[in-house]
């Protein structure tokens, strides 16, 4: 859902080149059509465009590309619409740019990610992952990402689920971080990451994990 | 200060290893110096035992390598007694562990670095180094550090100072990460570290930024 920006198309494109067929959803199926035509030209053929009305009814995992401050409001229309048992997986980071300057915007519930969790009927599962890797990056695919992400949620089957889809991707190793809580640290890992790209003038600033 | 115990004794040790003297120090001068024995067995020469006392006295650059617990009650007895202008490093992490589950500790100043930093006269500058990093790590000077290291505080000049000391140690990159309100990412971050060393049965994950 929302699949349509450069983060959501470069998810799809780079989960269409491991051969996992995706929609790219959108409000307006029309706009989805238009990024699953450029997803083509890298020579994805197994990715479709759907309504995110579609995307709801049918799909028992759904990444939400949408920005920070879109997310409550596309969870909050197709949360009695989701599949039971759908995993729905947030990758959203509360920043917002002032002048600029990225501010870490305080969510009540502790993380963005609990924020949505809290807005959705317990039977759908909120996962959160790819919080701490730049849209730029994940959109550029033929830049290898060659970094780690972490996946953390209450149930552990839709990590694994979470885990098992993205780990097809060349280049990204997953890690299972646990509960949902740790989307505090990935929330405030990737304020940390844009102020390095800031710093030293990069765009591509991600993690690795040392040691393990 | 609070050099003896493993992280403390761990930094003395690399540091004398990259040709930079210091004192280890603690409230009591004969468990420095059983520190200082024992770092002498690496074959270092050059750190010395020292009071806290002296150290506070003598010193322009001071790692407070003490745990959490007891941080505030050390610059507590210490903030009128440090040079001007001394920079004073924060190595700690909110970490409570009730039954063996480590528990964040939400700190009223926003991070636990904060919490220290109001503490201390405007004379005295904070910095934070060395969060991220497993204590365990450090300590064995037989392993390479072969990581990242995030270094932030409100003075360029003592962040500067910060990282041209410990970028001396081999294996260690250091990172300017601006202004000390990027502790609260780099305590959070340790949170994490010690979920993902608990979850894969390690206890050696750290950190390095890719794409930089």
């Amino acid at each position: 859902m929302g699949g349509t920006g450069p983060e959501g198309r470069g998810l799809a494109t780079r989960l269409g080149l491991a051969g996992i067929p995706a929609f790219v959803g959108s409000r307006e199926i029309d706009r989805a059509r238009e990024a699953v035509a450029k997803i083509r030209t890298a020579g994805v053929t197994i990715i479709e465009a759907a309504s995110n009305d579609e995307v709801a009814d049918r799909c028992d995992l759904v990444f939400l590309a949408v920005p920070f401050a879109r997310a409550a409001e596309v969870v909050d229309a197709y949360r009695d619409r989701f599949r039971t048992r759908a995993v729905v997986v947030d990758l959203t980071v509360p920043l917002a740019f002032v002048d600029g300057v990225p501010r870490f915007v305080e969510m009540p519930e502790g993380s963005a990610a609990e924020h949505l969790r809290a807005r959705l009927p317990a039977t759908v599962r909120l996962a959160a992952a790819l919080k701490t890797i730049p849209a730029s990056v994940l959109g550029r695919v033929e830049v290898a990402l060659d970094c780690d992400e972490f996946v953390c949620g209450d149930s552990p089957q839709a990590r694994a689920a979470v885990i098992d889809t993205l780990g097809r991707i060349p280049g990204l190793r997953l890690l299972d971080v646990g509960g949902l809580e740790a989307s505090r640290s990935l929330e405030r890992m990737t304020l940390l990451a844009v102020e390095i790209n800031k710093r030293y003038k990069i765009r591509t600033a991600r993690f690795r994990v040392v040691g393990l």
